[in-house]
């Protein structure tokens, strides 16, 4: 027994290597065989009236907007399942392209590896920019507080051995990768956008960062052509089913709530695989620096919210990067310097479900 | 003579002909060799004072915006000269990816004719959208009236025989490819931007929509990286050198002025091939019509514009669409139901140049 064992474990390696190396020596070549892009979801406001086309008043004319644009493209023999890919708060498809330091994001990476990938930006957020509500954005100066929220260092400090690139272009890029939310940001909208992508496209893997990972939950529980769950760093949003939330977690940063949801909403996330991968710098015990302690609670939070959907049946795991015994991942894993090896990760994990 | 001058046509023919073949027929595939994505160009705005980490307040951050967002693509044994797609107003780099009714848009038809492709969203638009200025943002009803400043007809009738699907999604997918500015419009700031990216990149063409004409040609003056222009249906922004500025041309939506500059600037837009070109319904006598009457002085305007470059030793070509036979376009001939022909149309003209 101990030696079938052994000898599944082998197998798995070489089939991991396999896969591995597929992702990285992979030729330089992308054949594709389609990529677009395309609004989906959204609303149509209509204005009251009629419209005169030879004297034009806003009466009787229409505004489509907050759909999710997304654009997408599907390599030649692509596997079964697409990668549906979303960005985080503040940030937009770009997160998934090209990383700061200017390698491939996982946009290219998980192509060469033979999925279809669709990356979104979400409405109201860079080119789903067409908003129904108003809203006023200030540029505001938040870039040395979002270099510590984003566990690169204490500013001008670098962690050491951050996976982060030390050229000062990387942050020069870093920095602008990001763009506002063009009106408030609402959950509902956002997820009824990418419910629609999901009911357009068929069954297909949701990629989720940080701010997403709430509305992810939320999609998978509107559409169970969400697959499965590949979550970056989720910061909030967790659900619980009624009676189960647990007492809020106080932080430098303010204090982090579960959400409650009906259990039978709740027990649909136990019907599909998830994973959650943290980075490092993410300390156990209260510490002063606003960044890390943020991200303590945040992890404390998605702990207790594994546990409880694996209670009820699920199958959530949770990496906390660390305890792989790889360090200096930021809150990006997927574009920090060592984001093939996190790519790998994330393949293996697919392999294992039989997503792939 | 006169025979060589025929032989010499029959030459060019059978070159269209093998060049235009490989565009439609080419095989689906799409190899590229690279692909990704980086902000260019921008200011950094700082915030006087010293940072806390341990208490951040805005004193002493930082605010990077004002830059260019590109997306690009370089296939398999590109041509020399990559080319750059620049949107018009309202749009973003969708404009250039798939067409209204699902078809492919320029983006792609010129990768797979082996072109290198850089999509830009310009400083305070579309993923470009960290400005450096507040702004505040309202929904507009504004459908009806671009249904005809766009010239697919006059609201609700199509124009006969337009070259837009009557599908309901395509006009659904053609409102949702606007997204709003982010800031005020600046001409000085998007052209820096994009003369950062031509810098950044090299020798290029630069193709240009509507509202990105008049910067195009700015920006080829500011950089003679920008080898080529091609203009479809530029509106404003004709600049002409001091004294010989055209009178205004007052049209059912306003007064369209050309632009004073030094000679030696204009003289400049001299040096490389120019070509423009404006699709159909656009009248030569005034019309109670908005849409037809806006773009009646915008073609004289262009003409005036093309005799005076010329006059100076300059390379302009205007192709007005119909009188080439080519019937029904409206403001986005790249994106119409002919837009192969159009792209036929252009890789002929870059031939003849020598431009791949």
């Amino acid at each position: 027994m101990k030696k079938l064992i052994k000898f599944q474990f082998v197998l798995l390696v070489i089939l991991v290597i396999f896969t591995s190396t597929d992702g990285k020596t992979e030729t330089n070549k992308i054949i594709l065989s389609e990529q677009g892009s395309f609004a989906v979801g959204g609303t149509i406001n209509i204005n009251p009236g009629s419209f005169d086309p030879y004297n034009p008043t806003t009466a009787g004319q229409t505004f489509h907007g907050d759909h999710a644009y997304v654009f997408y493209q599907i390599p030649e023999n692509s596997r079964k399942l697409p990668i549906v890919f979303w960005h985080g708060a503040g940030q937009f498809s770009k997160t998934w392209e090209t990383t700061p330091d200017g390698r491939e994001g996982f946009q290219t990476i998980f192509l060469k590896r033979s999925f279809g990938v669709y990356v979104i930006d979400q409405p109201r957020r860079g080119n789903a920019g067409r908003s129904t509500v108003e809203s006023t954005i200030k540029p505001s100066f938040d870039e040395q507080l979002l270099f510590g929220m984003f566990r690169i260092g204490i500013w001008p400090n670098y962690f050491p051995g951050v996976q982060f690139s030390r050229n000062p272009e990387a942050l020069n890029q870093y920095f602008r990768s990001m763009t506002p939310n063009i009106g408030l940001f609402d959950t509902n909208i956002v997820t009824n956008a990418v419910s629609a992508l999901f009911t357009k496209i068929g069954p297909a893997i949701l990629v989720t960062h940080s701010q997403a990972g709430g509305p992810g939950w939320m999609t998978a529980i509107k559409n169970q052509n969400v697959r499965a769950i590949v979550s970056f760093e989720p910061g909030s949003g967790f659900v619980f089913p009624e009676g189960e939330v647990p007492s809020p977690m106080p932080s430098a940063t303010g204090t982090l709530e579960g959400i409650s949801i009906p259990v039978g909403e709740f027990e649909k996330l136990t019907k599909i695989p998830i994973i959650l991968y943290y980075g490092d710098n993410i300390p156990e015990k209260p510490t002063k620096s606003p960044g890390e302690d943020n991200w303590r609670v945040r992890l404390a939070m998605a702990k207790l919210w594994r546990d409880v959907i694996n209670r009820h049946g699920g199958n959530v795991t949770l990496i906390h990067l660390p305890e792989l015994g790889i360090h200096g991942n930021t809150h990006f894993p997927f574009s920090d310097l060592n984001n093939i090896q996190i790519a790998d990760l994330m393949s293996e994990y697919l392999h294992e479900k039989g997503l792939d």
